[in-house]
């Protein structure tokens, strides 16, 4: 099972008591963080995610409503004297920014820092239990969205069905790997005779800012959940192409086409001090839309 | 008049929902803001503060707790399409900080935007009815503190008494700025026979972040109000030393020994939830003392 935390939920400025881009998903290994807008660092306070958790950090792009609460997370890690290694992704130039202000301060981290740059479209982070990718959106700089996919779970043995049939656990480890079993005189029991199916292994995808662009459809096709940004309503489409960004509808268009199993939209613009007409518009095109509120969990 | 408003008074880590350094000193001119830690655009909303007012900010030093929300707000009034001219001062490396990141983000400013390198002590800012001046505080790297001082106001024209002489009008300016009237005979008719004192010009020092360091003391001397940081309570006085941080009775002493009007005590260690300790060890020393606590707005 995977789990998106929305830290915050607003574009460029904050405004009405919405925050700048930040999320946090949970996996069966760690704590994952999608982008660390200004303040991130209190959001992570006030819904009581365990800090010292997140061991991967992937920043989209270099607009400060993306980035800016970084230095001040990664400053508090280093004042709490964390211990456990810390992974950030991002553009090349991300490192230029925290190295200056570290050397400015005269910080030197207690833990073990790595910056992994990004540089082409791929697998980034190959867990135990499961994988990023990064691709790239289209947006006025350099941008990239992350999928994270659960690895595929072993199949569960069915302890009756291979007693039944008299299997040795030797034979356990391929079982579970979905391998049918040979008996000695060559008859073949089919696999799903001796083992049940596990959980599915889900899949998030988190699309950063972007203007609408059937690109990503392919990408995050039959994704279990993505978050796809909602900077403008319906009505402001030719603003949001103008400024790369997108519409609720555009959003929910994309979900559509990939066929996904459900869409978070976020990113609202700070001009709206209610963001509802995002859901309802979304749903019109995609019905199972739904805000990315501040400080829900969301399960996959 | 003079006033300050405490946006933040935390120190190096966001805790017990207090805020990282920021203040806002309200003159009859402008806003000033003396630093500027993250999140602090958020408090500006949160309190009501007028950020198009703002016109001057000063960093004292460049640990992150003091200006990581500096790029962010700035952010923010570009964004928001600021035509008001905006003043930063600081140590001459934290334009760097600004410069990498706007070209980055591809950022331009829409307004005139005035950096002030801090290079020694002095007048740094000299408005039409205050002025600004820094001076070096002792901390583990380069930090400046400011005094702000508003201009002697002129006397007023008691207009009763200098009808009663038949002074003409022409005499108000000179009598405004202190002088005796001299008729025409050589009669001398003394100022404060003429006019009345105006509302005293008031002082404000904002210490930073500082060691225990008496220097300080002919700096604020006679201040209405200065804030001093006290970061730890007095028993944690040696810790207080080797961080270049002062505890609440080193605070009160150097109130005490400046014959400042009344202290301000804020800075406090993430460690305390309760701070209430810090203002009843710093009264024992300096019975005018308060906590600066975040949202009230504190008049001189």
């Amino acid at each position: 099972m995977l789990a998106v935390t929305i830290l915050g939920n607003n574009s460029a400025i904050p405004a009405f008591g919405r925050h700048p881009t930040a999320q946090i998903v949970t996996t069966a290994d760690d704590l994952l963080m999608f982008d660390c807008g200004e303040g991130s660092q209190i959001q992570i306070l006030n819904y009581r995610i365990k800090r010292s958790r997140i061991n991967h950090i992937f920043i989209s792009h270099l607009h400060g409503d993306h980035y800016f609460g970084l230095i001040g997370l990664l400053n508090s890690f280093a004042l709490l004297g964390r211990i456990q290694p810390l992974h950030v992704y991002g553009t090349p130039a991300l490192i230029e920014v925290i190295n200056l202000q570290f050397r400015l301060s005269s910080t030197s981290l207690p833990f073990q820092f790595t910056f992994h740059p990004i540089e082409k479209a791929g697998l980034i982070l190959d867990a135990k239990s499961y994988t990023v990718e990064c691709f790239p959106t289209q947006h006025r700089i350099e941008c990239w969205g992350f999928l994270v996919r659960e690895k595929r779970q072993l199949r569960k043995i069915n302890i009756e069905k291979t007693a039944a049939h008299n299997i040795p656990t030797t034979a356990f480890p391929e079982l579970q790997a979905g391998a049918d079993f040979i008996e000695t005189d060559g008859t073949i029991i089919k696999n799903e005779l001796l083992t049940d199916e596990n959980v599915k292994a889900k899949s998030y995808a988190f699309c950063a800012d972007t203007i609408y662009d059937e690109t990503l459809v392919p990408i995050v096709q039959e994704a279990d959940l993505i978050y796809h940004e909602s900077t403008y309503p319906a009505a402001l489409a030719e603003k949001a192409t103008e400024r790369f960004h997108s519409t609720s509808k555009q959003a929910a268009t994309i979900a559509l086409k990939a066929n996904v199993g459900r869409l978070l939209i976020g990113h609202f613009s700070a001009k709206f001090e209610h963001v509802d007409q995002f859901e309802t518009e979304a749903r019109e095109v995609f019905p199972k839309t739904e805000l990315a509120r501040e400080g829900v969990t969301y399960l996959i």
